[in-house]
């Protein structure tokens, strides 16, 4: 088992990940992402930036991050997603992926790391109490979607 | 009242509203960015956009994003503070700069724009909601802090 960097060709597999966390989020058709432009904002337009965890040469866990900001704080590090198959957890994979993110935000030098978790999602918010993360629950996230993005007209 | 692009010289205004919403959201303490810092991220590493309200020459509000990413609909744009001087309000000008970051994020064709707003505060969701916005609060925010950032350490 192995953590590393994604490299090009990786978005294939991160995507299928990703497809399997939405339907455990229980929002199955919401992804419109695809595997081009995954890989397009990964290793071209470096928009954003992943570590996988591979075993056997098969990617079974995925953390994908980018540099947010924030007026108070200056840089930070937001962990957009972060998810490891079911088959292969309780062998601490989840655990070697989150702290590779955060070691690389304090390398980084940004004053904080954001994430966001479903209030329902125990399992997630267990791992998280046990990182001894703080939980804000007092923030709504406010929300338009655009149905004629760039990524829907290109599909 | 015009709204525009934020340009190099406004860092001490903006920094200035920045610290007034932080007393507002009871957090006064919290801000440790600088107009150094933030002159830096906004027109230089250009890590952040923003634009502003100005009135007689004066800046009295301010709208603040930047490019986040969703695993699922690609590149968003993420609202990180928006916010009107009091003796400015019941004018529009907060319409009017919501408004400009909607416009913004549509010519991006971007999927999804984002924010967040504290569920105390009735005046920014009953703006949001007249706007039809999304609202979501089944959302948890997850952070960690790091008391060595570099922003810290130049201080």
């Amino acid at each position: 088992m192995i953590i590393r960097d994604a490299k090009l060709g990786d978005e294939v597999s991160i995507l299928g990940l990703i497809h399997e966390l939405a339907v455990y989020e229980k929002a199955p058709n919401e992804v419109i992402n695809t595997a081009e432009n995954l890989s397009k904002d990964l290793f071209q337009d470096k928009v954003c930036e992943a570590i996988v965890a591979e075993s056997d040469g098969v990617i079974v866990g995925f953390a994908l991050y980018y540099t947010a900001y924030s007026t108070w704080k200056g840089r930070c590090l937001y962990l957009e997603d972060f998810y490891v198959q079911p088959a292969f957890r309780k062998q601490a994979i989840g655990t070697l992926l989150f702290e590779k993110v955060i070691a690389i935000a304090k390398e980084r030098k940004v004053a904080r790391m954001d994430w966001q978790v479903l209030d329902w999602n125990e399992l997630a918010l267990s791992f998280y109490r046990k990182h001894n993360a703080i939980l804000e629950s007092e923030w709504i996230n406010g929300r338009f979607f655009f149905p004629n993005s760039s990524l829907e007209e290109s599909i």
